[in-house]
């Protein structure tokens, strides 16, 4: 099961020949040039460049670069070679991306549809450049909301035997995808399971100012009179909900607003930020960096 | 020291005769037709009213009445009975206030600037219906700051004995204050002070979404790559930071922030928050309602 | 074709029962207390009650009052009565709703699907109180989309006779719904249309600082380098696009962004606006006022 | 009068052999990698490149790079020889500039504090890299207000013969500042100011959705209902209010606010909106495009 090639971008562009390049490691003298000069020898046109540095003494170096390189699916072996001679002993971690190509996700939800068909509707009018190969729901409930998108939906039930459902989870993901999203999944993911499934994961959950930790952090917000309700998009590691965040976003609430009112504006904010970080991911633009991360959004 | 009446609202409107009558209790049938069929027999005409019912239902009752009364100040005593006999058999608790007489508040200060000459300056415009009586502050660096405002500057350090420092406070404020402000004041005041004060206190905090509590939030937010910063306006109770939320609001940073850029936004939404919170509180428009608030804004 | 009356509202709580009563006049003294004790009288209980006045003296007065009264549908009539006899001779206009009445809505459309797909979700979820009855739409490309909501889609093609497409959208909506909502509709309505389909229009555009009129918006805006993007819902009147605003907001750009970018966050702005401006219109709580409006939201 | 050096950045780190590079040109292959590998070859270490390109098949190209060269004043010169030679073939413009050194400006004003003092105020906290050399006021009203800040303040009255007035504000502006900001500055300068000051002006002023131009656009947004009132910072070009924008942002208001509140909440948004304008322009972040702008913030 593999993803169809785009020949334009989400503007319309066309994106044959169009690579990315991105690159990380400690940072020193010369690595920008290194890496640019490189492309240039071999006859790419930068298109775009981004570069942080956390520290030019001593942090962290992150660069995105996106480049024109006229019959580049035929001559990336050769480009990744030199790449490799080059910024190899420099100890730099590198990955070479044809934007032309779709990332593939499995999009794993529990009966709330919000994140599940908003991401499916930006996907279906080609603002996402990835491709859902499945939908994997522990409830039934959101078959009817998918069959239009045409995707394949598996209803992976989570009995008493967690692990049971994992497995199963991971037959059908190993290998055909290239990172999940939860889309408001309300199981815990395993360290096995994160272990095992080898791609990324995106998760999305209501974030508050101060936090509130536990049981009904909506109840709870209510009670202290919060007045903002935000949402918080990040790579889900082995402590939950403490992974790097990529993005986040709030709305604004009033003493008028009940608490399914908040839960409401709650669901508004969790779509957006869910698909603009998303968006990025499949765009090569999030490096991880340590629990943060750097986005060239 | 008791502040001069003003004559004008903020929008330059005449405030003579213009009082607000704000009750507060279980709700119950005919609540709104009582207190607003007893302003109209007394000659008073509602120029603005907001109510608030938690639940209808055996919940809680609250309602800010802005009114004009011919002749105000001189028939308030008997305005107040009238209300008394009402209202106080349906167990609903009130009070009276004259738009005319500005806040007296007593402004708290350690060192950062941006709270406290935010508040001086819209004062100074007209901007906040109060009057600044004095500023007290545990460190002499912003006298200078202050000097141009003409508000007394009362240099009150915080050795080893807290005790002791409060008591000047207290000596300081007492009386002299209808409410406090703490405008980034770095102290954590006793539950004795809170007790013995008397008035409302207002809090501005840092918030983020989650909350890093303890120590060094902006350096642990970086590290978990937040995007954006936060603060928090309360009224302060013996739960430090944890009293109920008058105002809050975001500003978005990004990788390419320093921790210092961080303080430094973060220092932008505290006085625009602050400020939302003062003003509010000043024109008797923030009820508590056990640990949250109703905020007619 | 009438809309089934819902039995809870969009919290949950029971709806029967329920009325709201929206008044608007010239303010004169003594109204809110005359409205108040009317329905106390009846023995309705208030829920909510907002009020607002343009200026107390000699200015407009706008109030919704939400209620609960025992046996409201077959008390209906009575309490009509009652309020004509209170209200006309104040020369107070005013309109009585039962809350567990959904509005019936038509929506246009034109080929964009982002706000009509928004409108038609929300309501699926119990967002929004209102069913809508149909869809017309210019061109027929989305049916497919609409089909999985069961909502009647009628292609209504606009020709050169433009008079004869308004003809037929007037046989299908004329006493089928309380309101019609322009979901990226690209046609012009008449004059005449305004006038003969006797209830109100909510339209959503796009909106810039400053704006852009005429041909290609997005491209000239692009050209000045603006840096938000913004959508506004109005009630159309006989003044394309001049109508009294109902909600605005913007979402942020940058250099880095496409023209096609930008229409695309237009997008997303667009349908959180027109979802919040039909959410009050359905609520009852947008007034007109002139061509400005006053919104208890 | 020329500014102190500053040794120090806004987040505390050293400025001293700190440089920028500003190219921007008609776009084509190897500009990037020209532009990096020179500076590597100098010794210089590139601590932040942005980069953006209209179109890379026959766009504009602006890249802006900060780099850490030591001893960068002393061999600035061999630095700049070695760039014209490689740019000045490729058609680039460029400019080079020194971190440490705070740019001079010209604040002009009428009455209106709030940019005023608020660009004072972060000059003083060290937010901004610039030196306020003088005050221009066309009134005497500021003059208090400025004193506390020790900066000079030259009252310029602009009567009948404006061509006076602006006579006397280029004998003190010209060759005295590197750039002028208008902070609500009520007069429209002449194109023959503009041409004779021979440094950018920035400008402040109120925006809305949709614009309402001419006399009167408070009071005009009001009688229209809009619900958010916004602020637009641009360079002065020969059309009025017409420049390329460098940032903007809005602030919510209701039906609740007067007019009067309006321009209170535009005057908070004009001060935000301008300080991160000029705090942009100060760090060489802004490349005018035409009349767009790129803006590396």
């Amino acid at each position: 099961m593999t993803a169809a090639p785009t020949t334009t971008d989400r503007n319309g562009e066309s994106l044959a020949d169009r690579g990315r390049l991105m690159v990380q490691g400690e940072d020193r003298p010369g690595i920008v040039s290194a890496v640019s000069g490189l492309l240039s020898e071999h006859g790419a046109n930068i298109v775009s460049l981004d570069q942080h540095s956390t520290d030019p003494a001593g942090g962290r170096f992150f660069q995105r670069t996106e480049f024109h390189l006229p019959g580049f699916a035929a001559r990336r072996a050769e480009l990744e070679a030199r790449l490799a001679e080059a910024l190899e002993p420099l100890r730099m971690s590198w990955r070479l991306s044809e934007a032309s190509r779709r990332k593939r996700v499995a999009i794993f939800a529990s009966r709330m549809d919000h994140c599940l068909l908003d991401l499916l509707w930006r996907e279906r009018r080609g603002e996402l450049s990835m491709t859902t190969t499945m939908v994997v729901d522990n409830h039934p409930d959101l078959a009817d909301a998918v069959r239009p998108f045409d995707v394949p939906y598996f209803h992976v039930p989570v009995g008493k035997d967690k692990a049971d459902a994992e497995r199963r989870q991971l037959e059908l993901v190993r290998g055909n995808v290239d990172f999940v999203v939860l889309a408001r999944y309300m199981q815990i993911l395993s360290g096995d399971f994160l272990e095992q499934v080898g791609v990324p994961i995106i998760n999305i959950h209501h974030s508050f100012l101060p936090a509130f930790m536990g049981a009904g952090p909506y109840q709870r917000a209510k009670e202290r009179g919060v007045k903002l309700i935000g949402a918080t998009a990040h790579y889900v590691t082995e402590d939950l909900d403490e992974g790097p965040i990529i993005e986040q976003d709030v709305a604004r609430v009033s003493h008028a607003d009940t608490v399914a009112d908040h839960v409401r504006t709650g669901a508004d904010v969790e779509r957006r930020v869910l698909a603009r970080a998303v968006g990025w991911h499949c765009e090569d633009r999030v490096f991880r960096d340590g629990n943060s991360t750097v986005v060239f959004g």
